[in-house]
């Protein structure tokens, strides 16, 4: 492809996207396809020749489009709200046009210095101090496994210079609650801890990690002889965004000299929301703590905000040096291949850039609180109907729903009666919403937070739930 | 930013975009900023306000584009060609706009999909059996990790769901050369391993894994009472794209019970050509092996391609199955979240479908005959130039130099000369090259294969080397 037929492709490719998005609310929210059907669109087989982006381009209605679920649709209200502002949308344009691969400052300076630049200004917008300094991860999950491997070495007085985790010290134990997201359970085992020393503790009525277990685990764990490890406190957990107390959970970690992880994956972007602070209280004290701006906040996918305190054991962890990589500036730059996983690293921090000048702070604050009254207005609609309840508190944008017909109190009905809501409102296409399982009780989650989604949608998610309660 | 903004910038972008790659040539390929000379233009606190874009936009030539290293400049010839084709720079802006989220099957059926469409396609280019199966990771570090991950649960009959690697059993052992990647250390490091159980061995004369020692390692653990458990064979090493001896490696494994995890993560792309699949023989018996289409190959950063021969081995690896991540299509699709580290996932296989449509497999091979065929002119004229010498053999298309002037014999003389040279050809801006050091010998690494290179520019990057050697 040349420049030119570059020039009209993507102004083709620009105007579909925005084609795309104005026509979207008429589109079903969940793909309708069977497994297979896209697929069956493909040849089996690689193309020969070249020459066939324009056809490929002009056929995603027919052979794409179908099967996309719509993750920014404004009756999305599964899962995460999962933003791609077009800001981020042109940032990212403008990171595979550049293609700077920034593993090094001297591959990318500019990469790794605004990358600098935009993780201090959301520092600074989630209300943290300065003592944090943060880097760009691709998720949560891969965030959460640098702090159990960071927690790890620290605890071990960095056995993977040695024997690792099978030198035959005392086996290092971690701890969460039983309502931490399912990736803090694979971290752990991934990081080589094993089931055994992971302790997934009870909750309370709040669903939040309740602090006598975990002193009596930490305790227990000692005098059997384990050196505990790592805490992670969940601020918004993944079920019910329910909040574990983080300051008590702090305290017990300095006490017993546990590594501290957040996870504040999904609500973390309520914090720049001053008035919501009150419910990381505490946080100061992590040693790790991720926020996932490519969720409510609007950065697209992926950009997971990675904070620490101590960023030198970061690197020292993750860190390689040999000679091909060594460039002249070391020592006196960042290198951003020491600080996770991956060697390679695009330029990510352009699509942080661009969305949040486009929306500025006070754009973005407006936006959730609107989406926090439209969740304090369905959650009052839900108090006002006598057979609907909530079964969490609501702290941030999602509810935690399910219908109760009058005297129908066998559980194993109230699951089958609710999953039938939920899929009848997925497979309408109308709205989509996340059946889900709550200690036992089937219920369906409603997650409000999409760009676009205005009260009108909240009102009419609301009216589909019910009618589908009367009619499955 | 309206539907209309966004198709004024995206136009206004794509244009920049084009002209950027029209003019690169002009630009000199290595940033020339100093540290913190990029961080000094951008305010450190947050925007308040919002409605920034355009004038963001708008400073990129002087904000952003001094601060960006050319990697996909004709002239760049250091660390590895990371091409990332017009096709490609497509396929992830598609990818942006659409937003879809493909951890799960139902989340995104058609990224899922044509995910397996593309690994399907891009396994048939090189030349694997249907064996095997594919999946994107973002890079080959991760991959590895993934690959060291799968080998230790299968030798440990999954440890990972009781103690871990803190159960007390047998130490497990890692092997490979002392000319594998950095992220093979790192990985075998972060899985827990631990470097007294890493063995990087010795390598031949052309740098290749010698055999008999890898034979010896295990069999001296084995003896030790320790458990041998993955080896990592190297298509293509980092320094000088040696290749070890894939067959003697994978019987070895089969013989002993390891784990074979093939990295040919720059080199893969050549098995496009029938004619270097030479190189690879034996390739069939990998458990695991990692090719980057991100480099050579043309599709934009990031894109790893992981194939293993037993996906359900590595589904239960990864898997995690809480009750907010089932669907109704759980066991009859493949949901990817399954199928590495990170929970959440890209649309990447957009890019690789785009990039593909626009070259076509023949119009790929041309292109990786051309470079081949300049790296072969290359070794003509070092061979017929008295004062320069090759530190490695030519498979591919990666060149391993040095300078040395008549009678200069002094090693560390030699170095300083040499990092000199490529100092000096990296700060005119006319070329960028890999100062590295080859077993105590300071070289400097010319790697061919930018989309937009052509003879010229080798003929160039020739000429700049030759006068840097008499004027430093």
């Amino acid at each position: 492809m040349d420049h030119d037929e570059f020039r009209r492709l993507g102004h083709q490719l620009i105007d579909w996207i925005a084609s795309y998005r104005e026509r979207m609310e008429k589109l079903p929210v969940m793909s309708p396809v069977k497994p297979g059907q896209v697929k069956a669109r493909f040849p089996a087989e690689p193309p020969r020749r070249g020459g066939g982006a324009a056809a490929g381009l002009a056929g995603i209605d027919a052979d794409i489009l179908p099967g996309v679920t719509h993750w920014t649709h404004p009756s999305f209200f599964a899962y995460f709200p999962s933003n791609a502002s077009y800001g981020s949308v042109l940032g990212d344009l403008l990171s595979s046009g550049l293609a700077a691969q920034g593993m090094s400052w001297q591959t990318a300076p500019a990469a790794t210095e605004l990358e600098e630049v935009v993780m201090g200004w959301l520092r600074q917008m989630l209300g943290l101090p300065p003592a944090f300094t943060g880097v760009i991860q691709d998720t949560a999950s891969t965030a959460t496994l640098c702090a159990l491997l960071c927690a790890r070495e620290r605890t071990s007085g960095f056995a993977q210079n040695h024997g690792g985790l099978q030198g035959g010290g005392p086996p290092l134990t971690v701890y969460a609650s039983d309502q931490s997201h399912a990736s803090i359970e694979k971290a752990a085992l991934l990081a080589g801890f094993g089931k055994d020393h992971l302790r997934l503790l009870g909750t309370d009525g709040r669903h939040a990690l309740r602090l006598e277990l975990l002193q009596a685990a930490i305790e227990k764990d000692k005098a059997a002889g384990r050196r505990p490890c790592a805490v992670v406190a969940c601020v918004g957990t993944t079920a019910t965004t329910s909040i574990d107390p983080v300051k008590g959970i702090a305290a017990l970690a300095a006490k017993h000299g546990l590594w501290l992880h957040v996870d504040a994956a999904m609500a973390g972007t309520a914090m720049v929301l001053p008035e919501c602070r009150v419910h990381w209280e505490g946080v100061e004290a992590a040693d790790s703590l991720v926020v996932n701006p490519h969720k409510w906040m609007g950065i697209g996918f992926d950009f997971s905000a990675y904070f620490v305190r101590d960023p030198e054991h970061l690197v020292r962890v993750m860190s390689t040096n040999p000679s091909y990589l060594r460039t002249a500036q070391d020592g006196e730059v960042r290198n951003l291949r020491d600080w996770g996983i991956p060697l390679g690293r695009r330029f990510r921090a352009l699509k942080a850039w661009l969305h949040l000048l486009d929306e500025g702070v006070e754009g973005m604050q407006a936006r959730l609180r609107r989406d926090l009254a439209n969740a304090r207005w369905l959650v009052e609609q839900v108090g006002q109907t006598t057979d609907w309840e909530l079964l969490a508190p609501v702290h941030f944008q999602t509810l935690c729903l399910r219908h109760v017909p009058t005297d129908q109190r066998d559980e194993k009905r109230l699951a089958a009666h609710n999953l039938a809501i939920a899929e009848r409102v997925n497979r309408s296409g109308k709205a989509y919403v996340t059946p889900a399982v709550l200690k036992g009780k089937q219920m369906i989650r409603v997650s409000i937070g999409a760009e676009s989604t205005e009260r009108r949608h909240v009102e009419a998610v609301w009216g589909a739930l019910r009618a589908a309660a009367r009619t499955v």
